[in-house]
């Protein structure tokens, strides 16, 4: 039964179209966001060489050699093959070699069985060090106030029409993000509220006298207090979007394909900022407790945001598609009788009596994992898809999917972790088909089977939360114990322990 | 100390202009939206003659004849007189005659400091009968099946800028909404799914054919299910947009003057359902513990719908204001500086160089009660506001605004209630001083006082309320016990008890 599934999934891949050749995307972004002097990137894992025996046609060379798994999987070319087998979906994490990512972070990952043709979830795990790019008040630097500040970062990227935006954002947002930080190296150290003004030319003549720097002492009795943390988020949600722009501006010389999701973590002096956008999820299971730290961005759940945007922009729908929802599909011959119905700024139903242009297409229909934007796309916030465009059709998408993440903060300091206490990332391979409750339970029942100071009780975490929604095959298909289908997607999964991020450096 | 208050206060409630003088808004809505054979309309307290002794100006006893109380108040002319008193401000209730407001609920009022020229807060309590219009299925009604739908109804209505949105409002919205529930009176006793499709022609030759109802059973099998609850939802939500077309058309001719927010729980069918426009607020106090019910729409609440909309529609902004949020008013000098901002996508704060058109006034401006969309309006959604525009300026304000409500839903079979569980629903004007656990205190506090089957204790209750808010005359203002000062505005509270609702009618 095994070597059928196999087969069947064997040839279910081989028989699939590769995707086109293309160059590898460019390391570095371009020179209006890259910092000027950017540490030489860590070489990821080799390229896989085409199967086994002989040569294989150079397309497929080509297009295998675009492939790569994260650098810290640090996988041989054989392993490559390995984490790209779609019939064997064999469970990759870090090597046990004593070096572990930071914070003993826990990692694992497996390939689809066979929705795509590689694995197109990339993850990236860093300690990221922030140079000033300049004092607050314009002054050259002093040597004593230098200090920089370290982020450490962690990010999901789970792809779709192709790897290459999942695989340049899990290159490159982490530097976009150390790029908005710069500017604030000095201010979030500083114990006073942010400037509100700061001048204009940083080390011009004149510009390091301080009275040109408008604080908020002297500023009108109306001004709104900024905090720190709203800074850090605002650094964030911008570098999302320049990452997105760099898409758009690269994707014709290196086609970058499809586009992906983003979750993103950034701790930063003593807070854990939780960047999402699109449908991975984050949660904390602290003391047996579930927190949210992320919510979907799916057509459902942002139904009023894109009905609004088809409404008050109607060109965006082509006349082809109406902005109202109608719990299906309305039939011609339903002319002039009458149908419930959802506009932009109702969350209940009603009756309407159905008009011609009620028969077009609606711009959100389905539900759950089939709910689509413009019968296309799954989810409603990422980087990349600037070419997306309905099926036969030159309509584009882009202008309805936001690469905006919503931000929460959990705040280290307010409580004393244990070492038990983790944050738990996953693409929604994992999610699909494993609740928070089922999490949580996986949490208590590996990390009390290890010592609590053994470093690799995280990444056997991250393993068996994968191995969980992946399932075993059986029956023509990957199995979970209950016989309910295994997630047939990409699977990935952080585990970052909260009890103890001083501890590792 | 009393006497100079209260002369201070009438002297600029004298002083200020009365409102141009109008007929009184009309009873009903016009033939679209209105029932074929409405009942006639309970009479109002009369209004108010002009002060004592003798003719007053012909234009004040025109303003005045305009100015109303609610029916349930029962008010004599001299009790509208007290009940427009600015210095006395006396706490109005309904007489304790035995005859008490559906559910036994309790009510309180008091008029503003001098803010307005009358109280411009009202308030409705109805027991509505709906009568179906038709059968679902289009056939005749049979008689054994007529049974129509009985609602209870509670509004609250703030109005702003002028009293006729909010009496118009207090007269006419639990009618739009006995109108939307019409077509739902068979469909809502059904236990089935409601039907996704109704034929067109009701009562019409062959219309009866139930294989002309297209329901749930022949349709796609992609088609989502629709509650019973969403329905009514949908009826409220467009219940509220209808009341809001009315007043436009009808602005002109009856002169409908400003704006107000809305307020308005309708109990149906063992549920009850709390809809929200504006600044009001009803939370549920349930054996001590609050259970918010609604929340505010104020230009910081709805800051990002208010900005996306200006960037959508720059058109909207007429060159005057700018869609970015700054902390503070830029100021010429700083062109070319850089300050904190956000836009539309963000919850965080960055900082961008100031460009010309940054020194726009910014759409939405300050904090808390002081915010305002435009520089104006403190309220993002409500009903009305179709002349308001702009001070010196021609631009409208009413595109920013929303009419919907937010409608939250409570199973009152859900949970066993006793007499000390209660909805309170308020004005700002009592939320602006007292916290939501203020008021389960006072709930506590003066339940616990009366008998539980004692149906004077809600009154009490919402005098209480009311009281607290309003605080006494003392030091050249209205403060509370705590010497701050306290609310100067409009308070009205209806306090709705759960804990019995079949043993009124």
């Amino acid at each position: 039964m095994l070597n059928r599934v196999r087969s069947a999934v064997a040839h279910l891949v081989s028989s699939g179209g590769a995707p086109p050749s293309r160059p590898k995307s460019p390391d570095l972004p371009n020179a209006t966001s890259a910092p000027p002097a950017a540490p030489p990137q860590a070489p990821r894992s080799p390229p896989a060489r085409a199967g086994s025996g002989g040569a294989a046609p150079a397309r497929t060379v080509e297009a295998r050699a675009s492939f790569s798994r994260p650098t810290f999987l640090q996988l041989s070319p054989g392993g490559l093959r390995r984490a790209d087998d779609h019939a064997g979906r064999a469970v990759q994490s870090p090597p046990d070699t004593g070096r572990h990512l930071p914070w003993s972070t826990g990692y694992a990952e497996v390939i689809n069985a066979g929705k795509s043709r590689h694995n197109e979830d990339q993850a990236c795990c860093e300690v990221v060090y922030v140079e000033g790019r300049r004092s607050v008040s314009g002054a050259p630097r002093e040597p004593s106030r230098g200090q920089g500040l370290c982020f450490y970062y962690w990010g999901l990227f789970d792809g779709h029409a192709g790897g290459g935006a999942a695989e340049m954002a899990s290159r490159l947002l982490h530097r976009h993000i150390r790029e908005q930080l710069k500017d604030l190296v000095e201010i979030l150290q500083d114990p006073l509220p942010p400037p509100l003004c700061l001048p204009s030319t940083p080390g011009a003549p004149g510009s390091s006298d301080s009275s040109q720097l408008v604080g908020p002492q002297s500023c009108w009795s109306s001004q709104k207090e900024v905090t720190h943390e709203s800074l850090v988020v605002g650094a964030i949600e911008n570098a999302f979007q320049l990452m997105d722009e760099q898409m758009a501006r690269e994707r014709r010389g290196h086609q970058v394909e499809g586009g992906c999701c983003a979750l993103v973590v950034v701790y930063l002096l003593g807070k854990v900022y939780v960047a999402n956008a699109g449908d991975s999820r984050a949660i904390i299971v602290r003391n047996g407790e579930i927190i949210p730290m992320s919510r979907e961005f799916t057509p459902e759940t942002e139904r009023q945001r894109l009905q609004l945007l088809g409404f008050l922009k109607p060109e965006l729908l082509g006349g082809e598609f109406t902005h109202l929802e109608f719990p299906r599909r309305v039939q011609p011959k339903e002319l002039g009788q009458r149908m419930l119905y959802r506009d932009q700024n109702m969350t209940g139903w009603a009756y309407k009596k159905i008009e011609l242009e009620d028969l077009r297409f609606p711009l959100v229909c389905g539900e759950g994992k089939k709910a689509r934007v413009m019968a296309t796309i799954g989810v409603t916030r990422g980087l990349g898809d600037h070419n997306l465009r309905v099926c036969s059709s030159t309509l584009p998408i882009k202008p309805f999917l936001s690469c905006f993440p919503e931000v929460r903060v959990y705040d280290l300091t307010q409580y004393e972790h244990c070492p038990d206490d983790v944050l738990v990332l996953g693409t929604d391979g994992l999610w699909d088909v494993t609740s928070d409750c089922e999490v949580a339970a996986t949490v208590d029942r590996v990390l009390s089977a290890y010592e609590p100071n053994d470093p690799s009780r995280y990444t056997a975490l991250a393993q068996a939360l994968v191995l969980g929604a992946r399932g075993t095959p059986r029956d023509r298909g990957w199995r979970l114990p209950n016989n309910k289908l295994g997630s047939g997607d990409d699977i990935s999964v952080f585990v970052i322990p909260l009890g103890g991020p001083g501890s590792y450096s």
